[in-house]
């Protein structure tokens, strides 16, 4: 297990920063990171466990009565009606739209970050760079993100994915305490338990039961406060794992309070700007992982598709799980030449023929 | 062919109405509409189609750049930095957060109708009535869809897309003029053409190629404007086709001047409310019916979660294709229990267990 | 002194209702209500306040750090930058602005009711009824107030203001406590104290110095919990002295908790509807008031300009008071044909000259 | 009369900016600008001519069909209501508020420089380099204008306004044609046509008729395009007047097309940044022009303050004009001692007693 100064956070960081670096991976003008994993064999994978099942949205409603509190840069989703017609007569006299048409248009105010939602590459720096070593004041200015915006993940983040039900694993009630920090062997324990295995591409989801408990006691601080989540340490083992992204259902995915004496989400400022790494935060894992226990299955087909709003450091998403039963056997046989036909994304090698796989 | 008599929309509408109406089908508390008919068989043979492949995300850019032109109850998305802070000094000195920390924060201001979005029940009436029956007025408020709010379909929107490139099948140049008016026997041509069924809860895209055109011309009234799309004849076929959804590439489905002398959306004003249909507008389906074309093959998986603001009439969309190569056969025996982990989902029954479908 | 029922809230209000109504007052068109009171003579003694002196700007700052808490309806202002090009190169290299062109552009978005504000006559309605017994329904809808909405007092709320401190009347420290009821008892002990008369067409400003309190304190609830104000009896009051508006310090003008076991702001559902009183909010009379107290005099000029957004049931506002030094004294000769320029206003008769009027 | 060499911009602005620089002139800490030239005189002066007589809002309306065209970073306002609630029923059955309790409540998203507007010293800069010599980038920021933001203005704009009507003065139709420069000359002629001397301290508002054409004809280009405005020779002019402000009925104050080859607003890049001068724009000076040309008196008392948003660069404004009618006679012998109570202004020098000033 990993030991951490807690006094020494700045050095910790550098050295994380330069162990676990995926700078230049993927080429000099890489702009989807770890997204790269997704390759044919991972989707060829992914998409076996799609034959039929249970469709689970993990999003949190967009309301107004959301975990924001908007003392900060953060607020709820402001929903607001542009227009409400009726138009309960079936006539056009005093009307502007004929024969009882009647319609409503509404529109939103939000904060990107405000609900169920993706960090994009270019939502945290280190020391004044962002992914890929580019310069941070360079790629995002206040007319946004100008080089990794979300939408260029626009069709991308589609791939199996894995849950760790790391609160069901270690404790009857399934609820991690805050400030407990989820540790690499508290990740491999939940994955032998569940039988499943991480993968190069995966999706993987870790659950902390703050979300369970929140929903049962009051919003409070969930929205910036402290949380069970991922310790510094794993900065590693999501690394190595070559996953394309991770979430959590809680709002920094990262333990807090931190592990050092003095620091503000230090994981987000090693596994963004270094490793390249998609952060979703504040999933709704709960039915999922209901379902997950029930059946043992830890593996589904997951497409989680951000708002491709142009610029972006983040966006809304509202991930769609489906689930594979296990009676489900399949055999294929695949010739694949998967792509991406989201905006600016390097061509990928067409791969040659896939192999059967049983889905169980 | 159905004739019409331009002089009379609302005899029309009404008559329209009470022949398609699917008011009480589903019981009289149903919120769901059109989407019940995605059940397990159709979810079977949707999930048959996912082996690998290419993934397409049928989203505009959520940009200012976009069509909208302000001048009415709709606006393009602004984007704007609620944060930057690069965090360039690896000091504290004089700085909120510690350790050369950096990060951006951003909100978006935008009208729900903006871009690639789904209409939702709430979003059309007629004569004062809005899906199932209800009165307009109780369901949609100056606080928004009090019943039919678009989070009721968070989970729901996941099903079999087919594509009937009309444009396509029609012309040389794969683009209908502005106010040509797609009739069933079109759709039934192109369907016949493509080599494929639209069938029970299939998500279905029609494609016009006025995007193709606006893309290369400009905007210009994209967004309200004429437009080709489907005649309001078409209401019949799209009541017997038992569809899910439809969606376009055009702003409003239906075409533009209407085939009335004196009406607006007359369509809308049957399908949304009477049938229960949802309606899908402004997708992108340029690439994907480009994939389409060099490949034979016009079904899909498709993934339309819509952003489940509580109480919208309406949400932006990137829906995500799922493309099957040729070459992929598959052999499922499938135990189906399929179900929508989303708010509030009337119970579904369980089914029988499924059997093999030769994907090819 | 008025002896309350507490028990009998409605019956009370439709009491007051009656007794103190204005409607028909100046005609079944009327938009304006008690600013109608500002007519000539009122300006001339106004305006002859205005000599040189001490400007006061009576408006708290618009910030995020206001005293909304985006629970409810209403939230802080949002202030975004949407561009800041800083133009540091003077060449033309790489820029879309020649010569060292530099620029800021900012937005906002916020409640109208979010900080200092007037209440529109359309923003508060009895028993369906809005000003001057017009069916609440039809003058506002969800686009906006359709024939009161301030746009109407963009010229209009400029008068002579008087400021009653109650507060600094009833004791040592200047501050009432929460739920303090101001009786006309108050009121006029206070302006007997400080030597100053309420006339007609007054804008009248009542210290209660629950700001203050807050100021020191934190904003806790100020902008919607319990607070010094004025008592339901002062209805009457209210009428009789045919003020064109009043302003206090708190967030709703009236006392909280108010003077029945189950009512929400009662006065207001007399004041705005019955009345067509203008009532201010929120506005920071702490400077104005130790001037006052200072010099002894509390009559200014006050010009209090809503922003005219078209159809707004209310708005923010900078009010302005400019005083008179003791010193000052004036003789004048008036002719008035005094007007409002502002949209929709009335004719109003010219009036005779005006006389010399010693201004101390 | 200055003669420019259109193909050298840059070194007309450099040769202005050190000709009419005021930078240091109040003290390396200024936030005010020229708003410092309003002192006790001044306002002696302006208050003179407050008698009584017409008021004139200088506002456009604030409304969604506004000029701006929403394709850049503007945007008219958005107007929304957040709450409507009639209260038609005198019980409490069913509803949150009772015995008939009614209210609406509304929200506005808008760039503040959507319509009538200030822009603040922090909205232009040249070369880098921000009024006072301040470097822009560390005065304006992503989170707003940190030093002279509009906040500083709350109660600082008010004075003497005088008017310079020269579309009147010029021709005919009282209409200026676009591209029309105002020099210094035309700036002269029509004050000694109108009998008006424009003196130290002054609002001053220059009237070039364009908003009266587009009225008639059609926003068009308003916000954006070409127009008739201050030449860029205006520049020594507007410096030696030591006037506080200067605002025109166009969306820019200086002549569009500008007077070089190659320039964007340059006369912006010296006046704000160099002179400190504050400049308001889209004022509408239609009502208050006739007026002053029936009665031949241009000047007028003029608050014209903005909402204090803090950290903006700009604010909407509602000013309001007051004037004086011929026949109005004043004798007024004052002892000023005027300060302005808004947010961080610096001490200003109590002067000695004014003198008596006929005021005809």
């Amino acid at each position: 297990m990993t030991v951490l100064d807690p006094t020494q956070p700045l050095d910790a960081i550098a050295v994380a920063a330069r162990a676990y670096s995926n700078w230049g991976r993927w080429g000099p003008d890489d702009v989807h990171g770890t997204v790269n994993f997704i390759d044919d064999g991972v989707r060829a994978r992914a998409a076996a466990l799609v034959r039929t099942g249970r469709a689970y949205s993990l999003s949190l409603p967009f309301s107004g009565d959301g975990p924001q509190t908007s003392r900060g840069t953060r607020m709820n989703p402001l929903h607001a009606m542009r227009a409400v017609e009726t138009g309960t007569s079936g006539t056009r006299a005093g009307r502007p739209l004929p024969h009882g048409f009647g319609y409503a248009d509404d529109m939103v105010v939000m904060s990107l970050q405000c609900a169920t939602q993706w960090d994009g590459l270019g939502h945290i720096f280190d020391r004044g760079q962002a992914w890929n070593g580019r310069t941070a004041s360079t790629v995002v200015t206040v007319r946004g993100d100008q080089l990794t915006g979300i939408q260029n993940m626009a069709g991308a983040l589609v791939s199996r994915g894995v849950l760790l039900d790391v609160a069901r694993a270690l404790g009857a009630d399934g609820e991690l305490a805050d400030g407990f920090a989820i540790t690499a062997e508290h990740l491999d324990a939940a994955a032998a338990d569940q039988g499943v295995t991480v993968e190069r591409g995966d999706i993987l989801l870790v659950r902390t039961g703050q979300l369970a408990r929140v929903r049962r006691d009051g919003w409070g601080s969930y929205a910036g406060g402290d949380a069970p989540g991922l310790s510094f340490t794993t900065a590693g083992w999501l690394h190595r794992a070559e996953i394309a992204a991770v979430a959590t259902d809680t709002w920094g995915v990262e333990v807090r309070p931190n592990e050092f004496d003095d620091a503000f989400q230090p994981l987000h400022q090693v596994v963004i700007p270094h490793i390249g790494l998609y952060i979703g935060e504040m999933w709704d894992l709960e039915a999922l992982a209901a379902d997950c226990a029930a059946d043992g299955r830890y593996e589904f087909w997951l497409t989680a598709a951000p708002i491709p709003v142009t610029g972006a450091v983040g966006s809304p998403v509202n991930p769609i799980a489906v689930k594979l039963p296990r009676s489900v056997t399949c055999l294929t046989s695949v010739t694949c030449s998967w792509s991406v036909a989201a905006p600016p994304v390097a061509p990928r090698p067409s791969c040659s023929p896939g192999t059967a796989r049983p889905s169980t």
